[in-house]
């Protein structure tokens, strides 16, 4: 923790120099006015730069106004942010001048790094060894830039052509190009922003720093991101965790992660790899953060707009404003599709809406105020529905009719909103004849949508956040457990260049961690078996153990239902005779009490290079064939991960118990998925796990593993 | 089949007075420059109505120019159409004046109908009957009008604030006020319209007259409908299949159907009735019927733009151009994910790229030029794009940077689009920075979006189109049954008062129908018990037949796996004993032999008041309690409907086959749906069946009916 600890701080540190520059070198300045070195300088100077600003430019004397250096070491004094515009093959020597004039970060615009191929990444590399050797953070290379709005500073360090509004919004983009188009679509809606980041070719500062900073950020009220890879999963899940439910101000995250169809299932030998798309990872490491995953950037406009300038909602309980009965249902239907409630308003609020509604009107949510509703009769409704205890939020719907009066019902609104501390979001459906309406609504920040889906999908959003917010807070389950033993079993295998532990080996390691196995035994001599067929009761189950047989049932190497020592005995000469028969090496047979029927689950787990151990849980024989209905997360799992993971899955009824059958040992399978995520953490070694099945019994008589394997690097 | 046409004749008929009206009196025209009636005949006069037009107004001399009629009577010569904007009291009388001046159709803009209540009711009532005594074809009442901006009549007969842009889409609206709403909406993104109607009470003029209208109508190339229920849902099927697949030219049909969740799932005693919401009746019927359900009216008019202006897809692979890498790649994740194809480039294609696109490009899809790409750039790139024989369809990204020439690169579009055949759709990002181009791309009515979901959504669209005009024609099999036979044991069932058939009276019902029945018979005495057993076959499996006993099983009244004449002898004296243990009449026994395990499914009828009989399909057993894997279809159900059924729901692998079981037996399962469809359709008295389960077995091997149970109405 302490190491973490210093870690962060010296993240945070470094990017203090980045986003709040007292001096800044714009190495690459340029006269002319299309350049990109000029655009830069221009935004600086244009949005009032409060710091010191040289531009290094060996052929000009001044640019813009402003004085310029010919070379870098000719800035007088330190500087704190050097930022580059200049052909990339100049970047490293460059940077290194920067360095030893004191900068603690830089914004590397220019491209032609790892983009353009080998060349390219060699510059990167050097870049890279440079920043590592001076402390330097890097932002890019091949980015837009880093605006940061907070007026101490007025810093647009970026070369978008638009000038983001100040507001609570910031924004990281992973690509520039969308960073622009993004920037340009959010001032034609009047999204405001505290910060702009393009992360480029992310070679120092990734979104994990960004992340680190705008924890801490007053300015910042809402994190969006557009992401196409995330460096590190699980102290990315730390990191949003911390932000979006931990800290004093949470900040809700909303990411666009693309590349979701791009790879497919990774060739696996294990149940679990094979289910594990990446998309699907990034599903859990955004689940266990908190993270809100957009399927559109309209979405994620959409959804920030309500977060940046709205309170969360109290409850879960709507209300519908409306002149007009057809976009009332269609409000009503995405609300209640999304889980959200109709509110009822009580007798004294019906009673206080018929004083000045007209009768026709309907007084039940969604409260139709009838279409030649003007914006006295829509303040009327709206205060009465705003003071209903019964209601945490309200969409108001207006259709522009013939009395109708879009732009003084905006005004309604604005001033409603001002005295109240509930979620207010808007429809003003139309063009044209809302637009004044809309305009009003815009410019005070009240959430504005133009189709009643996206209205009520605003407010689905602020509940789902607001559950996240409420969730129990749990930790990681520590178990004691037996590491040298199942570290004896891997290394047995390893030195033996086996990477398939056999059932055996397998058992070993999930009875090291204490997991409920049934009981069994490895047995090489039939004098053994019949002992152990003794010890762990009739009736017993034999298996041929054998890495020259793989389908062990198919050769007769496996033997169900044995109920005597006389079977047993059998069994086992059978069992020998299959590899004579073969001319296999039989390494010995396993044996197991039989185990009562019960349901099947699957648990498994996959390491992944950039992820780390990925669990998964899933309803187990044909189930996790036929449907594909698992889940995944990151370990090391919290306990409410556990919790949540055995009842994500969609058949969870079948757990739940249909037909009188009774409930699932739910604590016992999330038991097992704790100790899994334990073993994965603990025990490198090992690349791949599937139990399958995990025989579940019902409450309260626990499980056990059936059939295992695990698979080594 | 003839009596349906001549209905559908005279609909159309009806209908030519509705849309092509050579002479309109519009009674209530006002002339307060803010009433209704004055907006109607100021429309009628702006758009410049072809017709003769009469106001009638008894205070009025003439009104915005035009000479008034006091009253319908001293109207000169007979009119075609009748337009009411009067109270509702005077609608009635003022309807039958017109009936006597010839009228064949009229709008009843006025509301004060159904709506209001009881009173409204009655004289809704009063209307329909004077329209059937007349032939008279209502619109309305309670409506916004109907618009047909067909030059011929350029009449808008309605009082809607924006008057529509001449195109090719017809918009039906159940509601009014968002008819207005999305007129406004459609005119801000240039969307042309060839007739607007609103439905309003629906009175006489439904969603089926005015679908049967625009089937004919050579101006309307794509209908797009707001609906809040359909009133006839097989005839709906059977007009809307038509126009979607069947005509010369071919018109996609999109739907929003709101209320989706406003209703549960009815109270019913079959697994068909209780998995039955109505709005998986209405998701059958546009399945069957072609129409596009949409999500949202973004989704609709987004969709509606393509259909509009742009060529069917040929096949479903997509080539992305754009100026930056991130939007390139969430369009193809959009695209991939809903199951398009991304185009590979020919060498030639790629060579031809090369010739003038910068090195760092990407030639392979989505193909990348660069951010300083010009209108010269994305011409010479989409003009071979759109040559390369492997691209269907093609999606034009641009975000806004420095060098983006967005207006010029739209009309390179629009020339491009000109001489293709392809499919084309483009996304222009951004906001002020792309707004001139995306004016020129609407002005020349290129599907325009702002994000590269929407646009890549459109693709999907239209791929999903062209598969349901690709599809294989099938009929409706008749199958030869014993009709009378069926009927018989319902009578007997009914006229004992029965509504419970029990297994023995369905099984005759089955049977008469050659459903694949396992060997069965329903005995009363020892004798016939062993009679029958020997006749049927062992092993036997024996089950008490009382109204009395619900629970058979509990009580000891099911008897399995009888191997012998005394094993049969000894259950039917058991039986017979839980009747006098019970003090419970026993009607008989019912033996069957003991069906071979195979794979359950379920298949079930539920009758509906508006829809006729729905029949279901799904995985029986536990699945269908705990997944609702259940699928449904309106009957008669044509072949390839029953072929669908099948292999709609989500654990179609289970019946394909997992862990090297046997394909199940596809046709045996659509011969049973086909034959189930026969049968509800045959047999009006049948409330609701339930087939389950059907057991499967392996392909060839045929299924059988193992318990089922019928209630009657």
């Amino acid at each position: 923790m302490s190491q973490d600890a210093t870690a962060n701080v010296s993240r945070k540190k470094d990017l203090k120099a980045l986003f709040e520059p007292q001096t800044i070198a714009v190495v690459g300045s340029s006269r002319r006015p299309d350049a990109v070195g000029h655009a830069i300088l221009r935004n600086l100077l244009s949005t009032g730069y409060k710091g010191k600003l040289y531009p290094v430019n060996p052929k000009a004397d001044e640019i813009l106004g402003v004085k310029c250096c010919q070379t870098v070491a000719d800035i007088p004094g330190l500087i704190d942010l050097a930022i580059f515009i200049i052909p990339s093959a100049g970047v490293p020597a460059e940077l290194e001048a920067c360095a030893r004039k004191g900068a603690k970060a830089a914004i590397i615009i220019s491209a032609g790094f790892r983009e353009i191929g080998a060349e390219g990444l060699k510059l990167e590399n050097e870049v890279r060894r440079i920043a590592d050797q001076y402390g330097i953070s890097v932002l890019g290379p091949n980015c837009l830039g880093l605006i940061n709005n907070d007026p101490a500073f007025s810093m647009n360090a970026s070369f978008a052509g638009t000038i983001p509004n100040p507001g609570n919004v910031a924004f990281v983009s992973q690509s520039g190009a969308l960073g622009t188009a993004l920037l340009d679509y959010a001032h034609g809606k009047n999204i405001g922003f505290s910060k702009f980041v393009s992360l480029g070719n992310k070679v120092g500062v990734t979104e994990l720093e960004v992340l680190s900073y705008l924890k801490d950020d007053p300015k910042t009220g809402v994190i969006i991101m557009y992401l196409e890879d995330i460096v590190k999963g699980y102290e990315f899940i730390e990191m949003a965790r911390e932000i979006t439910g931990e800290i004093a101000k949470t900040k809700p995250i909303l990411v666009i992660k693309s590349g979701r169809t791009s790879e497919g299932a990774k060739a696996a030998s294990s149940h679990t790899g094979s289910m594990m798309g990446s998309d699907k990872v990034y599903d859990a490491v955004f689940t266990q953060s908190g993270v809100m995953r957009m399927d559109s950037a309209l979405e994620m406009f959409g959804l920030a707009t309500v977060f940046a300038n709205q309170p969360l909602l109290k409850g879960n309980r709507i209300a519908i404003v409306t002149n007009a009965g057809g976009p009332g249902i269609m409000a009503t239907d995405a609300c209640v599709r999304a889980g959200l409630k109709m509110a009822e308003m009580s007798p004294l609020t019906v009673a206080k809406l018929k004083e000045k509604l007209p009768p026709t009107s309907n007084f039940s949510n969604p409260i139709d105020i009838i279409g030649d509703a003007q914006h006295d009769r829509y303040e009327h409704a709206l205060r009465t529905v705003i003071a209903e205890p019964n209601v945490d939020g309200v969409l108001v719907l207006l259709t522009p009719q013939a009395m109708t009066e879009a732009e003084a019902t905006a005004r309604v609104i604005v001033d409603l909103d001002k005295e109240s501390d509930k979620t207010i979001v808007t429809c003003f459906m139309g063009h044209a004849d809302v637009e004044a309406g809309v305009k009003v609504l815009r410019e005070h920040n009240i959430p504005h949508y133009h189709f009643p889906e996206e209205a009520a999908e605003a407010l689905v959003a602020v509940d789902r956040y607001q559950q996240w917010l409420n969730r129990p807070r749990t930790g990681v389950k520590h178990y004691e457990c037996d590491r040298d033993r199942a570290n004896r079993a891997i290394q047995g295998a390893a030195k033996a260049g086996r990477k398939f532990l056999p059932i055996n080996e397998s058992m070993e390691v999930f009875s090291a961690y204490n997991f409920p196995v049934i009981p069994w035994a490895f047995v090489q001599t039939q004098e053994d078996a019949l002992e152990s067929a003794a010890r762990i009761g009739f009736p017993v189950v034999m298996k041929v153990v054998s890495q020259q047989i793989v389908h062990k049932v198919d050769v007769g190497g496996v033997r169900l239902n044995l109920n005597s020592a006389e079977d047993v005995k059998a069994a086992f000469r059978d069992i020998m005779a299959v590899g004579d028969r073969l001319k296999a090496k039989v390494d010995g047979v396993f044996m197991q009490r039989m185990a009562p029927k019960g349901r099947e689950v699957i648990l498994g787990m996959k390491r992944d290079p950039h992820f780390g151990p990925i669990l998964m849980f899933g309803l187990g024989g044909i189930y996790v064939e036929a449907l594909k209905d698992v889940t995944f997360r990151l370990a090391p799992i919290r306990e409410l991960s556990a919790h949540n993971m055995v009842r994500d899955i969609r058949a969870i009824k079948l757990l739940e118990g249909v037909r009188g059958e009774p409930r699932a040992d739910f604590a016992a399978m999330e038991d097992c998925l704790k100790r899994l995520s334990q073993l994965a953490c603990d025990l490198p070694e090992i690349d791949e796990i599937d139990i399958n099945p995990l025989m579940v019994y019902a409450e309260g008589k626990g499980a056990g593993v059936i059939d295992a394997r695990i698979i080594l690097k």
